[in-house]
């Protein structure tokens, strides 16, 4: 799921011309043919009985693992993706080059010196600069971001900033993205008050002893930045009520290329009547480095692969065309789903609607659309899933969809349950186990009918 | 807890002389006065109101954190226990050197090299060797220790031994005990076979991406011996399963010096009628180095020290001494436990009970003690903790009471639920946050209650 903004967005006005593609009134004329929704009924159960998604959430967990783009692993995984695609039976497929600044970590090292002397376990963040070996600095410590924002320069300035704002469990993500603009603006601040180097205490909600990354923000001559274990930011908060100063010890060496390469990885199946038309579906392909990417975003490459794999193999083409785009490079700033979109300027008219698979392999809990005709013929058939309708128009179609949504094209939004997404999401523990079989095919369900009636509507 | 042997010990004849201690028919004349039994239970319902135990185990893993016996951080523990327990109202405080040779980690890393390359976490065993560099080797897998053991030569020389045996989850510990020898014969079987390396699947619980250290066995020119984390394992697992040969780089940094120090620290209660007469209760000081020795061995230093304090606040003395004995090194060999009995050679005749708290801060379940008219009289004290009588002989005290028992010295066991105990013990996860305080605290009870009704019969 996308680091630099979470689940914060809110709907904008470019959004809300969705009804227009509803041009009658349901109960008169359906949407569809009674043939289009038994299909879509035969693909819902096709689904629940397959474990492709999880067949390819482990051969590109296993075989790749982590894949950060730019990097040799990177390379590996577009490979395997176009092969994995060129099997799935579509009509095309394709890749699309991307360029993007490289970050890489080498080192990252903390430990508390002096008296309570001990190591703690830190994670850089993405786009933090280098220390020029270790640098040694005393500890201010602020509760949110806010208190660390109206510090006066003086308190700051030559020390260690940690900012010890706790990230919330919620179903939703919320409680995340309340949290990223401590990660994103924390490095911002510390340059702009003098601080040497910035903690913050992982925005995930895992008590086990991982630290959290993500990108900050791209900054020239970044500071230092990087993110402690929660344990490791509850021992801080100790050592520093101790009374006594409190000097860290922080050694991070990154490096940043001008230019990394990858590619978006794109298939489609193409509509039999309006081919032009395109209801985009998407996952991305990076990952992390730190884990091998199961949850973010193995699982959502696993299900809208095993989705439109599945239309595919329908012998009747559908009305619109599906396109299916693994993002090349999210994770540093929705690189891939930005090019995506400059790329197809002149046909996002045509981008009928978008969205992407970025929470893991939780239940689909939620379908959020504007329309209500569209609602109204999908949900007699999602239901069964255990997913009720929404009541207000989507804010968000994924972290990969916003780019599209800015200019323009609808998006809809299967909201999953994300409790623990962010016990693993961007650690070292998000690894395959961590991946719900089960949640994968109700995922892919959904998908698989909720792409299929609106490619035919 | 004792990494090197587990739970696995039996009971051995020396052990069968306690019903010794009991001269006379418990029906016909209470081993101890009803006032005493009032005290015992005063003292008990004083630790379940007491947070002592959490005060001194937060304090240890805050201000000293990870304290591998010989090392700077080992000095300052040794030093906070002295004036922990010199403020404790004890009659006497003291430490005994110890020696032992002291291995630390340097660094560790391993990576899947070729057309899955990819980094593997690992943990360096204690005892382990290095590695010049980084080696590389081709993975040749067993699936338990028995089939490495009957391997031939020729199918392991010159190859990286991974054994992927899996640990199960117990109440009592014995899932671990039946891993440990993986965990200490994987390294000589790697030597003797001419094997470059071991790797073994953690012999821990967690499902989490954490590697669980423990001494290996202690050889002249060890070879490289770690473990994998459990995802990893699985990982390593799913990459063999490909079929094509994989290959691992193994860069491990270790340091073994001839000698290295530290202390037992020990406080005494002493004995108004039978000074001489020891009941000894232990728990140990030292820590492995990647967590902060929280559950291992913190949660038995803060149980029993403030079980003891409880007990030397009494106005009236026991009539028996009571000694509580911080052992200076279990993990790397029960190094201190050893000295201790070497040390007190003359004495051990008067050591009536021994018993060590090393599990943990799960709650006692079961109170093991052969003497028949011992348990009829504790028994009763203890029920109300939800603990009940073990019905057969301890067949162990804890790990630094093995020396003890060896010599003859009784045992007993305040056995505890150690269901989670793995998820986290030798790991970097194990920090004071895994510590449950209401475990704490019945703890605390019991070993109140059993120190001070052993010490005035």
């Amino acid at each position: 799921m996308d680091s630099s903004s979470g689940n914060s967005s809110n709907s904008s006005p470019s959004n809300s011309n969705s009804s227009n593609s509803s041009p009658s009134n349901p109960a008169a004329t359906p949407l569809v043919d009674a043939a289009i929704i038994e299909t879509a009924v035969l693909l819902r159960e096709q689904a629940l009985n397959s474990n492709r998604a999880w067949q390819i959430v482990e051969q590109l967990t296993t075989q790749i693992g982590p894949r950060l783009a730019g990097t040799q692993a990177n390379v590996r995984a577009v490979r395997w993706a176009k092969s994995l695609l060129d099997n799935g039976g579509f009509d095309r497929v394709w890749l699309e080059p991307i360029v993007f600044p490289l970050w890489q970590r080498h080192r990252e090292k903390a430990r508390v010196i002096g008296d309570y002397a001990q190591p703690l376990t830190i994670t850089a963040l993405g786009y933090s600069g280098s220390t020029p070996g270790e640098i040694q600095g005393q500890v201010v410590h602020f509760e949110t971001l806010a208190a660390f924002e109206k510090a006066p320069k003086e308190r700051v300035i030559n020390k260690i900033v940690f900012v010890n704002q706790a990230t919330a469990r919620t179903k939703d993500g919320t409680g995340y993205g309340n949290s990223v603009p401590l990660r994103y603006q924390g490095s911002v601040l510390a340059k702009e008050k003098g601080a040497i180097a910035v903690l913050i205490r992982s925005i995930g909600t895992s008590h086990h002893r991982f630290a959290h990354t993500g990108a900050t923000a791209r900054l020239d001559s970044p500071v230092p930045a990087a993110a402690l274990s929660v344990p490791d930011a509850d021992q801080l908060m100790r050592l520093l009520a101790l009374g006594s100063p409190i000097v860290v010890g922080l050694d991070i060496s990154v490096s940043l290329h001008q230019q990394g390469q990858s590619h978006n990885v794109i298939a489609q199946i193409d509509g039999a009547i309006e081919p032009e038309k395109i209801i985009l579906m998407g996952a991305h392909l990076d990952s992390w480095d730190l884990g091998t990417g199961a949850i973010d975003d193995g699982a959502g490459v696993g299900i809208t692969v095993a989705a439109a794999e599945l239309i595919a193999l329908q012998a009747k083409k559908p009305k619109r065309s599906i396109r299916l785009v693994l993002f090349g490079n999210e994770e540093a700033g929705l690189w891939g789903a930005k090019q995506y979109v400059d790329a197809h300027k002149d046909q996002m008219i045509n981008h009928v609607y978008g969205s992407e698979s970025d929470f893991g392999a939780g239940k689909v809990w939620r379908f959020d659309i504007e329309d209500l005709a569209l609602r109204n013929m999908i949900m007699p058939v999602l239901a069964p899933l255990g997913i009720e309708a929404g009541l207000e128009p989507p804010t968000s179609g994924g972290p990969d969809i916003k780019p599209l949504k800015k200019v323009g094209v609808n998006v809809f939004r299967l909201k999953q349950d994300g409790s623990d997404y962010f016990d693993f999401h961007h650690t070292a523990d998000d690894t395959l186990d961590k991946v719900d079989p089960e949640g994968l095919k109700q995922n892919v369900a959904a998908w698989a009918v909720v792409m299929y009636l609106l490619s035919n509507q």
